[in-house]
């Protein structure tokens, strides 16, 4: 049944038939929760081990001798980059370990760059009549917050298949005016979209009208593949790009094991140039002693090598694999072939997007959450909370357990269709 | 034997046997620091059982049944608040536990200020055409450095018995230019002096020129007396005095765990006025989502109660307490009469400042590194690090073990006396 075909007549019918059943969901008195991109317990249960993993002073020391608990190490414990640097295939020297935060580190480095300028500015960026960003539509919301918060004006550029419309990125990024851009490469947030190698290059060497321009790289979900080998999402080196295009401090690229570990008690780092690197420590060195480096060592007893992190993202996809498909499912099931909606199949990450018709998706987020099911905040995924079509809704599979996220998916898919149909008869 | 009242004939001889006590010092081969104030590893190895103390699942959740091995949570879980606000009687709702580093709290802190003002402010500290720091001296070089990487101009105040010499606090807090004074208050570091209650009263009264005038108050070493009852130092209310004055939102309220705890892995936390602290959490939910809780309630669930965290706090005074008393017997021992140096006698805290003859700290410094003991720089406890009278040398006795500490007094009181007799010859 295409709504976008039906008589009025035909509409109104499913309307009432619609309404039937969303008046039955709103009787159960439901309390689900698709918003927040959070790890599930079962994820967590699975590192109870590492509560206790650090037992005696001895197991608190570096092997270069440092004693982990006293004062010290600005930059992250030598065991914790490595860590980092198998994982992701990043040298050790360009690599900072900070805190539980990646976002930190993001609004650090924002902020750092407003006050004193990165590598090559001319100026700090508040001392610029105005500081613009790239903004690829949609995103994540933190990333936005950190630039509304700062006073830096966000520009919406489109995300495609392969990434952000790398043509109209490369007019933006002539403006002097435009320092940098968001960009969360691999199985985006919301879309689950993984740049091209095609993007990634474009973006390493194109041409900046500022000199100091920035790739802010959130690499978030750089080894969250719910899928094995031939279905994986591969993405091109961002470094490796930046020095064939001689681009080097281009990027700081951020990562952490907030999904791979505790989410709130995780390991957050930045990689950027030897350079970069340098301008940081410099600064940080006035922020901070040193991170918690009892938190680094114990990520370095608990899982040992990258390998072994990677074993455990095999278990923790088996976790979340599932929920992805029963979003998938449900939305084929229930939305398939109405013309209400669009959405991702993304094959990692933590989110789906799915596009109601335009102007419809803040009336089926006010449905859900009457009938009890709360949604990431519709607008929340563009900057300034503002999708000019009102259609994107982030889908968070991976909090509610199994029962939860499909009553909450049919749910969200009833009030899609409700909202459709209410548009399609006004 | 008073080097100030000897002949040069008699200085000369004196220098000879200093210097002969120096070479056999030399040969040697010291390693000895008194820079860093470091607490010993007899200390944390106290907390040994904080390490394994969350076990199970149920151990991270807080009592509001919130998982606290997950996201969420910006300015701390409850039960870290109420053990701060047991622990230092400030109301809960004026708390923020943060992260591992009260530095860190305090850059942040500032860096807000310029990127955003301070609630009062008429504009961000960076629109201002300049913005300068009041700075007692001699203090923590690190306070000094988030100033001076943050381009903020430091004057110079001296420190008294009583605290700063508050004639000319207020005198110069007059200029609208002047923005705030950091205030170590309790055990001063490097004097160790405690702020008289007329000094915490004018601190929080004065007239300022700047409506956002601000006292960074360090609270340091606010439980880190060395000595019982009646020995102990105590420090009258700055926000009790706030309120009398009506200035409520003139103090930010900095303390840790530090120095109680694991001093890389504790608990900072910030505690200001309600209009303070909700400026603070509406920026900091752009920086971060939460700070690392499964620390926060490991610290709960090892202390439990602010009292038996004031108990730990006397079994590190007891482990302390002979190392300052080894430090002020030796300098008595050695340095007493000789008119080359004064020297402060702490009730607590982490640091004893020891005054040279002017214009000897350095060739005291050099002396002492030649001979293998390595002091805190010299000038680094004031601005710019510079020290204008070259006198100023502050030793930090918690790190090295008793018997390392001894040898190390010891060669420094030599290389002050061949300092002060150099220069009596000169």
């Amino acid at each position: 049944m295409n709504y976008t075909t039906m008589s009025a007549a035909e509409l109104k019918k499913e309307l009432a038939g619609l309404r039937e059943q969303y008046d039955a969901y709103c009787k159960k008195g439901l309390s689900l929760d698709l918003s927040r991109g959070k790890p599930g317990a079962k994820q967590i249960d699975l590192l109870t081990d590492m509560l206790t993993c650090l037992k005696t002073p001895e197991d608190c020391r570096s092997a270069n001798g440092f004693d982990n608990r006293n004062y010290g190490v600005l930059d992250g414990i030598p065991e914790a980059k490595k860590l980092f640097s198998d994982l992701l295939d990043i040298p050790v020297a360009n690599i900072i370990v900070g805190g539980n935060s990646s976002l930190n580190l993001m609004y650090d480095a924002m902020a750092r760059a407003m006050l004193y300028g990165v590598v090559g500015s001319e100026r700090p960026w508040v001392k610029e009549e105005k500081v613009k960003f790239i903004c690829p539509v949609p995103g994540y919301d933190r990333h936005f917050g950190v630039c509304q918060s700062l006073g830096i004006e966000m520009i919406n550029v489109k995300m495609t298949p392969t990434g952000p419309d790398m043509d109209a990125v490369e007019a933006l990024a002539k403006d002097p005016a435009v320092k940098g851009i968001w960009c969360n490469p691999k199985y985006s947030n919301p879309d689950g979209i993984t740049y091209s190698d095609e993007t990634v290059k474009r973006l390493a060497a194109m041409k900046t009208g500022a000199s100091d321009f920035r790739i802010f790289w959130d690499n978030a979900y750089v080894v969250h593949d719910l899928y094995k080998a031939e279905g994986m999402d591969t993405l091109y080196d961002i470094f490796a790009a930046c020095r064939e295009a001689g681009n080097e401090d281009r990027v700081f690229y951020f990562a952490s094991t907030s999904k791979i570990s505790f989410p709130g008690a995780g390991l957050a780092m930045i990689a950027a140039s030897e350079a970069n690197i340098k301008q940081i420590k410099g600064i940080m060195g006035s922020q901070t002693i040193g991170f918690d480096k009892l938190n680094q060592i114990r990520h370095v007893r608990y899982f040992k090598t990258a390998e072994n992190m990677m074993a455990h993202m095999k278990v923790l996809a088996d976790i979340i694999r599932p929920k992805f498909e029963t979003v998938d499912r449900i939305l084929n099931e229930d939305l398939g072939g109405t013309g209400t909606a669009t959405w991702t199949s993304p094959r990692g990450g933590y989110f789906i997007s799915l596009y109601t018709m335009n102007g419809c998706a803040k009336r089926a987020y006010a449905l859900c959450k009457e009938a009890g099911v709360t949604l990431t905040t519709v607008g929340a995924t563009y900057p300034y909370g503002i999708d000019p079509d009102d259609s994107n809704i982030r889908i968070a599979p991976t909090y509610p357990c199994d029962e939860d996220l499909e009553a909450a998916m049919h749910v969200l898919t009833l009030c899609v269709k409700i909202a459709a149909v209410e548009k399609l008869l006004a």
